[in-house]
């Protein structure tokens, strides 16, 4: 039986994530449930696809990721189900699926209109229940993607995350913040090749092929210049700021045992420039 | 395997609901084990009364609803088991199964006495560990209520949630706050028909039929009027407050992408009215 | 199958718990994964291994735990796996699994350096992503111990919690504040024999046999004394005061249906001292 990851703005303090639960297991008893996050700030649907975007490669190829960041509930949004080979996307048609979709470039989504795959009465206010939930634990059932709706060809994309290379430096944005306090940024991904580091084009994105000496690049950020690209922590003292390769690949700030946010004041959005010598 | 739900009031810093899971799948490796809520206001029995009501419908019929808010552990409360036809309900006797109970109508309940059916050693201080997740693993195993220990006829019963029927209007009272802000009150369960509300009586209340018209109603809470009630919040502007019905049927007050119970400044237990026309 | 469990300071917001579950659904979909706390303090290692010690005794034996607070995760710090009667335990080796190993006496450790169990690429970030998840699921699937790594004999270990028999008393130390401000000592292990006290070496610490009379007692912590050790909070009054022996035979000081880190003003590590007559 199929993995079926969770993925909302709820929050767990009242007991909606578990209602989705419920729903599900009522209809696929042997499903997998796994939750990805319900912290996502919410509305925050960037935040959510860039969740998704990290956790998705590590998950078996056939799991079901329902997501639920929903602004647009109530409006004439429409509710989706993406197939792709690394595996179902169920959630409203606002973005979630950018940067999941950006990546595995091929796919075939459908609209969530067969009332057959709904809860029988369906509400303005909980789509999550209503609509989502069924529709992943009949996916995670083995029922094909197509009776579910009509196909849909143009899910709504989000911009992905902004990265120019320029002369002689690489200028992106600070994708998030994590628990700890790490400076996610949109500066990858990043490879080694021994002591250099080479840039591979996220998002299908165009990109010139590049390499540089990682310990030569300058990384400006939150008004400061941090010397060289890191393998890890170690490489540092204790309280100490360093720039690197984060473990999907993005360049990443932080302090050794710290919070690089707080260090250094910045917030998502927020520019970020990797000069190279 | 039967499914089991989990509602407390334990955080999940400290390790205690983990403990609880360990207990049951030592007893029925085989259940499965959903988590409801587990930031209920400490010793908040009522909030955690009004999740388990919510949630419950939304489970296959045969789950195991464990509920440990427990101000009274240690005391002489009883520990009890209830069956209903929407499943089983472990917990203290201090009426956190009050909302589900009104609704269902019949059920039998136990006191859970039988030493067999607990850890071998009970402390003073952890029933949740030591008595009620046994007994939940227990009756998800399929052992018979009644063999659980003697017969309890008189649980106690909270009061439940106030809604008075008057001349031209509804008298309610706020229920709680969500995690996004929206103000659950406990006028409900409204139900649509047409561009109609119908008030069903919930927690079966002897109540009048009523029928207004949504549009023409005012919902005065926190000092303000707000005009009609609305399907979704897809019906107002973004940063506008609404009235509609929330997601089980009861009353809301929400700002559309944001939080009502910021705006308006109330909290559990301050009144509402709905004005009829 | 194996239960698996977790134990980390990753918080639940970033996604990095859910991607640690994917990886080890990928290798051991059967595996059942258990939460017992994401909430450790960032870098708090005494934290995490006291969860795992209050936590362990309650699950399969068979079990195994994933522990990964990490703060030397890139430096030359061992990925450890050890082999106990309690289970297994998989973590960097930096004493996460101190209190455990000193409970349990006998065991068996492996240092978790054979690429076959661990992901293809290893970051220098995300270790509980690319090695102690897929160790621990192997591990679960059944993998014999010894095919992880070659042995370790002497895995880090911290100083366990002081307690010190006096003359006429006990001194010892604040472990911890739980969810609801209960204050954890490390006074303990304390079993009632009548109305009387033995004091059980926690941690195969050698101590003389002590048995003293509860209600004499006197326990002074936070610049406080408190008179006699109780079974439970029901034995005083609301918002009182009272020592009391927790859920895992440790004493704890609590205010009934109140926080007694906030009445007393005590952290960890604070000390505590209980004066016998």
């Amino acid at each position: 039986m199929r993995v079926i990851t969770l993925t909302t703005d709820f929050g767990t303090a009242d007991g909606y994530v578990g209602v989705m639960k419920g729903v599900m297991l009522s209809i696929a008893p042997e499903a997998r449930l796994v939750d990805l996050s319900h912290e996502i700030p919410p509305q925050d649907v960037r935040r959510a696809a860039f969740v998704l975007y990290t956790a998705v490669p590590f998950f078996p190829p056939d799991t079901v990721h329902l997501a639920v960041v929903d602004p647009g509930v109530g409006t004439d949004r429409r509710a989706i189900a993406v197939r792709t080979p690394q595996g179902f996307f169920v959630g409203p048609d606002n973005g979630l699926f950018t940067y999941v979709l950006a990546e595995v470039g091929e796919w075939r989504a459908v609209e969530l209109r067969v009332s057959a795959y709904r809860l029988p009465q369906v509400s303005g206010t909980f789509h999550g229940r209503d609509i989502f939930a069924p529709a992943a634990a009949y996916l995670a059932r083995g029922v094909p993607l197509d009776r579910l709706g009509p196909p849909v060809t143009d899910p709504v994309l989000l911009p992905v995350p902004r990265l120019e290379v320029g002369e002689g430096r690489l200028e992106g944005e600070v994708l998030h913040i994590d628990h700890f306090g790490n400076v996610v940024t949109s500066v990858g991904r990043l490879r080694w090749e021994g002591d250099g580091l080479a840039l591979d084009a996220a998002f299908r994105r165009a990109a010139p092929p590049l390499r540089f000496a990682a310990a030569d690049a300058v990384v400006e950020v939150g008004g400061e210049a941090i010397q060289g690209v890191r393998r890890t922590y170690g490489e540092v003292a204790v309280g100490e700021r360093l720039a690197l390769v984060g473990s999907t690949g993005f360049l990443e700030i932080a302090v050794r045992q710290g919070s690089a946010a707080r260090a250094l004041g910045v917030r998502p959005g927020d520019p970020i420039t990797v000069r190279l010598r």
